[in-house]
């Protein structure tokens, strides 16, 4: 897979890439990373990429022709091209194993108080990581890139991606490790028994219950797709 | 305000550190950040901070004995302490609000598979930022520091921050900068018409269309929120 990401920001990646999932992957030839700088588009000295709002307002918008040029630099007919944006459609992990499914993605991050808005007829989608304001795209970007690379076949061990919180619509399970008495606090004494089967039971019974208490709305989707299976089992048995 | 960031990877904060608003703010004393590793609580030359899961299963688990002893030392009677965590509450802008009001923020970040469940019983909540898998807690905590340092009083302007989207339940109106025609784009009329009522009234419809094609959950909120309030004023006339 391919990521391009277009910034006016390249600095804040130098950590990123050096992370060991990134890191790894690209050396495996599972990734292909470029950091593209969009102020290399933006003409002259001051390589200018922002300016004021039509109809006033605070802050810069960004412009046009620096982003537009940096992306129909960047793009082939194998692209698939984001803007990462909080008037997006809202990513979770359902949304990170479509992209993973992609050859190359282009992110643009946004900045300032936001881009102007024809750069948005240009590109495949809006995403949002989440109903927060931050100073732009880059984190975005990085979260995306970082959730879609563990799903990248050949990435990850399968077992890890699969026991993981939603992807079966349940948060995970509690988690203990040694030692089996912290001074005082104790591990549940199922999952010191051997028993596979009640350990089994006990950590799906936790998942629901840890779900119920903190995001029963995931469970309510859960119910309404299991809905949805048996309605068409049962159109499909006609 | 103080923001101690635990984690095993106190690497990945260098470029973060560096950022306009975290380096500036640092600066200009509205913040003091400390990143700090968690391997320095932990004995022996390996340092080990995980171990395999009670039960059986994928991966590794972070254990109490370095991450509790970590907390205990960068504690004070002013803390707030999260654990940033998928199986959190839900991270929002209005969560970054009430944040932003705390004095000293704990942020512990989780890894590998997960962190023994008993290193809960010791923090204030877990935190979210959204339904995707990432590799720990760095991230998410990079996130909320940003998003809460924007609106620390002194920070950002105002307005900037009055405008944006969620602060109404609103998404963002379309901006746009010059030229007013790019390759045969236009900017919509209203902006470059001077008439400040018509462009704040367009402003907000605008909104309001995008909200309800990307977002109409947040419409629903602002409805319910809307009915509240009207039952409260009748309640207060009575």
């Amino acid at each position: 897979m391919k990521i391009t990401i277009l910034t006016i920001c390249p600095e804040q990646f130098n950590d990123f890439l050096n992370t060991p999932l990134i890191s790894r992957n690209s050396e495996k030839g599972l990734l292909e990373i470029e950091i593209c700088d969009i102020r290399d588009y933006a003409p002259g000295s001051f390589r200018k990429v922002d300016d004021s709002p039509y109809g006033g307002g605070a802050g810069m918008i960004m412009r046009c022709q620096p982003v537009l040029d940096a992306l129909a630099d960047k793009r082939t007919a194998d692209s698939y091209v984001i803007v990462l944006s909080p008037q997006g459609r809202r990513y979770d992990q359902k949304e990170a194993h479509r992209l993973s499914q992609m050859k190359h993605l282009i992110f643009i991050c946004g900045h300032y108080e936001g881009m102007d808005a024809r750069i948005y007829d240009h590109v495949d989608e809006l995403i949002s990581i989440g109903d927060y304001i931050l100073c732009g795209g880059e984190m975005p970007a990085m979260i995306i890139t970082e959730s879609v690379m563990r799903l990248v076949d050949g990435s990850m061990k399968k077992e890890s991606v699969l026991e993981e919180s939603f992807e079966e619509d349940l948060l995970e399970y509690p988690q203990y490790t040694r030692p089996a008495d912290y001074k005082g606090q104790k591990v549940p004494e199922v999952l010191l028994s051997g028993d596979h089967e009640a350990i089994r039971k006990w950590r799906h019974e936790e998942a629901v219950k840890l779900t119920e208490k903190m995001r029963p709305d995931l469970l309510e989707k859960k119910r309404r797709k299991n809905v949805q299976t048996v309605k068409q089992n049962k159109t499909g048995a006609q």
